[in-house]
């Protein structure tokens, strides 16, 4: 049961502190509000290698149904717990969703544009086309997967600095390529709160953009596919 | 007799390298005005990191009540030790305001805004409501707890890179729930330094918001018990 | 072949996640236009950081003409290879420069300066002025491989944390000297992207600016071979 | 002889990139032009870190007269060394601000403002203050030299982490105290650069402020003094 519990609290963790800083920075009446993409990304990457040191040793910390796709099509990962993890990382996504908006509730009621309140949930795409959006994730997610997979080429890294490595990866993706679509790069972390704003009682919140979760559903699998494709023919 | 004197020594640095990037930030003519929330929380984050450093052999390097009362009520650390570790934070975070406050006298002196010094010192709520702020400082806590009893799944982590992981903590608190209350998550980090505002002679400088006190005191000592609750719930 | 392949990938991969972090923060309806100088040269950091730990086993990393240039001078890379490596590194750049490209298409697309979309692509001077611009690239490739090779004096250093001291040199000479020309300090990653934009079809380009390419080919190549020589010259 | 060439080039190194940022962020036509006090912070950081790699275990990296003074009042380094060390420091710190100039002599050329020029090579006073700026110098001094000292107590530290602390030590003093004075916390920092200003023929320079020269002087070694005392006092 613990890997599960993990992949659970892990990803509930991951959304409080990463849709967190989208909160925190661009709702109104927050005291941060206005730091910008510095502090975004470098957030987002600390709000993964966080819940990464506390639950590595229990599941593996995927929190990414992309990421556990992919090892299990590599063979480093039992098919059999596909489908718990996969939804364990959507229900600890919602939960932290859910977190975040009480967190901020007050923020949420003083900010008027309905697409700033949805960006704190999820992401969407500075130019939206399907084709160029999908291409933008599958991409950023291919980096993910394939750096995560090539840290074993590091010789003698420990469990220890591997997180940070893990934290330098989030924060590459995001600050070289996040202002295509917002580097979901995780379908969890897209739908999961997608989700949460399409339930919650958010006022005045406008469309929760379903035509939009294709793309952060789809692109990162796929590029998260070619990730360890592309790995795994290598003669490393 | 070292363990006080060390946890009273490393608030006092703490609350100099704390208290003193706000100042730092946001205080007339000071050469750094106006950098912002990121410098202020990367800042944060190597003020607790530094005397971390100096200070964990001889103390463990609490620094915070909050987090010594849950470390006791979780059996990590000696019950007979607390009174004395809490009265040597306080003291140390008075001292270290004190110190603070003669460093930047002529910024003070040049500074009208009453809430800006203030703030120098202590927490302060961007949307005041108990109930809210109290479950902002408590989330923010429950992080900070969590995941330094976490750090202990970490295989193989060394105490210097545990340092840098407790860096990534204060900084991702911060940058991600830091707009909602100042994240004061420590009890001694917020009353001791208003303490020092009480008494110091600073020019015109307003109420020391003594009402808003039981929020930084009462909400990470919940959080904080939370965690170590959850904690010993999981089944690692 | 396996050191080919890794040098080809690697250096598409710096400029994928370099080339995109300039595209990201400076093309027009990109999510983080504005971003500014800190996220440019962290991120150049994670750039290379990120493909020297995938590859750092398979090809020792260099993904830099100069570099291995000198490397060979110096005895520590053997000749034989270095035309395969240049050969790799210049493919490797110019195929990840094209990726930017078909990445960042809508944004190119809305963006109407050609010295923006240039700068995606390769690097300009602050002040035209062929000495003083050589001697500024020929001193910051000087520090890139002094430092590179003086790690070798830090004892005991673990292959890992090394990746993070590369970080380091990199984001320390773009944050220190970045501003006098753009910091190529590697031939490939400039004159392959630069080939990209001669080449691909993008909207209303402008120049290339071949007349400026000598520089960040001779500058970091004379930098480099003065790096090692001094290096050898030290009685360490 | 190593030692000494080693605490030459690593000053010197320290100060390039060190007045390096300055310039880079400070003058008119660099490319990074009002990037802030965060770029500048954190690249002193590196500044420090990348010659203490380097030059670390052939010298100790002291780059630092108040420093190499205090270690010698400790005990823990040889009087008849000192000598030697600080005429290495203040040679290097003065070639150093040579090479800046010549890097950034465009720049200079373009920027009217004695004092962004003089910025670049040495420190100065937000509020003027002898014994206020004193006393920051001292408290920054304090911190650097009582944090070196006590990543002693680090159980089991290697020296390739220890670096990245050093640079934690740095940033931190500079983002949390550096508004008071500009923190030279040493004196070759600012006096070796303070005399390269007096004698290099820049354009319309103003004056050398050579009336404030005693507070990076002596600031910084009674700051160090305090911190062995302290340091030394403490029954660890």
């Amino acid at each position: 049961m613990l890997p599960y519990i993990s992949e659970f609290l892990g990803t509930m963790l991951l959304i409080i502190l990463g849709d967190g800083v989208v909160a925190n920075v661009t709702l109104n009446k927050s005291g941060m509000k206005g730091a910008g993409s510095i502090q975004i990304t470098f957030a987002w990457g600390l709000a993964v290698m966080i819940p990464a040191c506390i639950f590595g040793a229990a599941s593996g910390a995927s929190f990414n149904p992309a990421l556990t796709l992919a090892l299990a099509m590599d063979g480093s990962f039992a098919w059999s717990m596909v489908p718990g993890y996969i939804l364990a990382q959507f229900a600890g996504a919602f939960v932290g969703a859910v977190i975040v908006y009480l967190l901020f509730k007050a923020q949420f009621d003083a900010t008027k544009e309905a697409g700033t309140k949805l960006g704190v949930f999820c992401t969407a795409p500075s130019v939206p086309n399907t084709g160029l959006n999908m291409f933008s994730e599958a991409v950023g997610t291919f980096v993910l997967v394939f750096a995560i997979k090539g840290m074993a080429n590091v010789p003698g890294l420990t469990d220890g600095l591997g997180k940070f490595i893990v934290f330098g990866i989030i924060v590459s993706i995001g600050m070289s390529l996040g202002g295509l679509t917002g580097y979901a790069i995780n379908p969890a972390r897209d739908l999961g709160p997608r989700f949460a704003h399409t339930v919650l009682p958010i006022h005045e919140k406008g469309s929760s953009s379903w035509g939009y979760a294709i793309v952060p559903l789809l692109g990162p699998i796929l590029g998260a596919l070619a990730a360890v494709a592309l790995y795994g023919a290598i003669p490393w």
